[in-house]
């Protein structure tokens, strides 16, 4: 349901540079410190700036204003969707030209904070829900004919991640080390992975819990969903291929995943609500869904060698995924398994139809085999060491644009 | 090391009955509540009794005392090893025979308390360390010759669990529904799942946090080890073998797992420390350990039919594994991966050499083709509705046994 905070024509008194992902129509959470208090804390982005709310709190409705001066979202969360409601209600109304109830002095600019892993993440969850990307891998693994696994069109299929390795964008990496069979070889060798791969992920952040044995339907599993980030799961191809017969991923991921500091709501996207793909066959009954649980956002994959500038490799779109949101949380919890606020679920690479829009260097190089060439004309198929991945998105309609920021990162040498 | 805690003469002025899991060398800690104090405290159990830390904490090398009156063990924990060798020390001395330091009113029987789940589990991953185990499954689902995958003896396989649905034993479970693919159906169902099966398993706890990017050597990883309980990891097999290729096991086991309430400290399993299989081919250096890091812990699975006594169905031993726990920890973190104080490790399935030491259902009947008969003359391939499942584990050496109590769960009906 929309309503008048997503009105395009609403302006607000604190300039919005042109093209920044924070007009007041966002409103996005985050937790952050400034050079005047180190003290972490919640904050909205409003254009370059962020609202802080530890300072507005009075005006917002909630009752224990404490929660503002939290280092994790977690508990505002817990707060429930009816005040969250509220609460952006508010802070739009304070927010808007002419409003004078605040002023500059309750903004810092996103130049003198340090921004900080928003939520306390319970358990971390990685979906698999691109079709183009399940295939792509399958065709280049296991020829075209077995390319999509028998479960895949009736499965949002998912495993699970590492929460602890969560950190936020800006973070480097080092290179991971580990165990690897390399071609044609009798024995796995041990050494730095030389296959670094990226993957153009979004996550959701649970916002409501269950208990165990509760399952959650999909046409109300929204309201289990607190807001999205971008997010960027990391891979070591060689480790991963390795190791992950018969149990899943393991080593080749859970080294490190780059999530963008602003968690943007569900409420703020309402007005990007799209159709996903057709899904046939038609999914279980416990999967399905009525009207559109897809959103439009256009997503942007950069990578900067040392030196040079950034070179847009991919542009996708999280409207391509087979699976929506809605009915990856009605799976993850058909057999009972409880949520905790603050569980991260990530859609898994998010491929579109075309070359440009394969989420990962895997696809893009394919396998390796066909480099993607950098501005001072060398080639890369995986990462080396020192480049940093950045990636973005945002929806864009009647000249309102509501951006995530970026989840960046960059690749340092092994230890 | 072995000290005076562990010299099996030592008595306490506490009784302890025969074959008590709880003599003087023990000192396992728990999270408990009794009738007379609904608060949430540590434990140290000592034969039916528990000791109440809160109560006794002016006499233990602590400096700040509310540790004791915590809901969990972590920030216990992350006092270090050093604090738990002189609180072990205190405990002892406390409780040994002919110390009056302190009386009865420390001591809560355990029939009238409540045991909570022990730690705040951060993350959760489940190894794969049993070759039985392993070659069993694969001569099950892909024949002899391919029983093992090949990198089962390079690498202790593990993958990712949920940590929210790790439940303390004596917690109830419902049978979970799901998606599954019935033999020669051309379409997938849902419906509770008709394969309930269980796990023998222990799990040991982290007691000491590493940085994203460090690694733990193998010869070092006990420092990282707080103890160990045990560990049923339910499996709906049905659920999982349609949903676990490519990714791994997701809600085939996430609808929840059953840990002991009483964490046995590494220090009180000293004395039982044995060596592991030999391992052929020798492993990668960063996986090669001195001296012997396996235990000798006897394992016991009892089923228990609703209106039957409880019935052995498998003897096993933790000493069995392949792969031991410091193993699998420098594996854990090889690539960097980041350890948090609570995070929780599982054996896998621990199965022995002969057919009543395998530790799951699917291998004690073979893929339910050899059903187990029960008292009453009726047959079990896997669990049915209210089937109670009883997994014990013990040391014992000179006449001292050093117990882990029960993980103990019934299977409801579904929801």
């Amino acid at each position: 349901m929309l309503n008048n905070t997503h009105n395009p024509k609403a302006k607000s008194w604190v300039a919005i540079p042109e093209n920044s992902d924070f007009p007041i129509q966002n409103l996005p959470y985050g937790i952050f410190s400034s050079k005047d208090n180190p003290q972490k804390r919640i904050g909205v982005a409003i254009g370059d700036h962020i609202l802080d709310l530890e300072k507005v709190g009075h005006h917002l409705s909630v009752k224990d204003k404490k929660v503002f001066s939290t280092d994790v979202l977690n508990d505002f969360m817990a707060l429930g969707k009816e005040v969250h409601q509220k609460v952006r209600q508010d802070i739009f109304e304070l927010l808007s030209e002419g409003n004078k109830t605040i002023g500059i002095e309750s903004l810092t600019h996103q130049n003198d904070v340090t921004l900080y892993l928003p939520v306390r993440i319970g358990d971390y969850t990685d979906f698999y829900s691109s079709e183009e990307h399940a295939t792509n891998v399958g065709i280049m693994f296991r020829g075209k004919d077995n390319a999509l696994m028998p479960n895949w069109k009736h499965i949002p299929v998912g495993y699970h991640g590492r929460a602890s390795s969560i950190v936020v964008s800006g973070t480097d990496l080092h290179r991971p080390k580990g165990q690897k069979m390399p071609p044609n070889a009798e024995s796995p060798v041990y050494g730095p992975s030389s296959r670094m791969d990226i993957e153009l992920e979004m996550a959701f952040v649970v916002g409501k819990s269950t208990e165990l044995g509760d399952t959650v339907e999909a046409d109300n599993a929204e309201d289990y969903i607190f807001g999205m980030m971008l997010f960027n799961d990391w891979s070591a191809r060689d480790i991963q291929k390795w190791e992950y017969v018969p149990l899943g991923p393991f080593l080749g991921k859970n080294f490190g995943s780059t999530v963008s500091p602003w968690v943007v709501t569900l409420e703020a996207l309402a007005p990007f609500r799209t159709s996903g793909p057709e899904q046939s066959p038609t999914p279980l009954s416990y999967l399905q869904t009525s009207g559109p649980k897809a959103f439009d956002i256009q997503l942007e994959v950069s990578l900067q060698a040392e030196g040079l500038a950034p070179q847009v490799i991919c542009n996708s779109n999280f409207k391509y995924l087979y699976w929506s949101m809605s009915q990856q949380l009605a799976h993850q919890t058909v057999n009972g398994c409880n949520l905790n606020i603050g569980d991260m679920c990530a859609s898994g690479t998010i491929s579109g139809p075309t070359k440009n829009s394969f989420g990962s260097l895997l696809e893009l190089t394919w396998n390796g085999t066909e480099p993607i060439t950098l501005s001072d004309g060398t080639e890369r198929t995986f990462l080396e060491d020192n480049d940093t991945v950045i990636m973005k998105g945002w929806c864009e309609k009647d000249g309102v644009r509501i951006g995530f920021g970026e989840a960046k990162g960059k690749i340092l040498p092994s230890k």
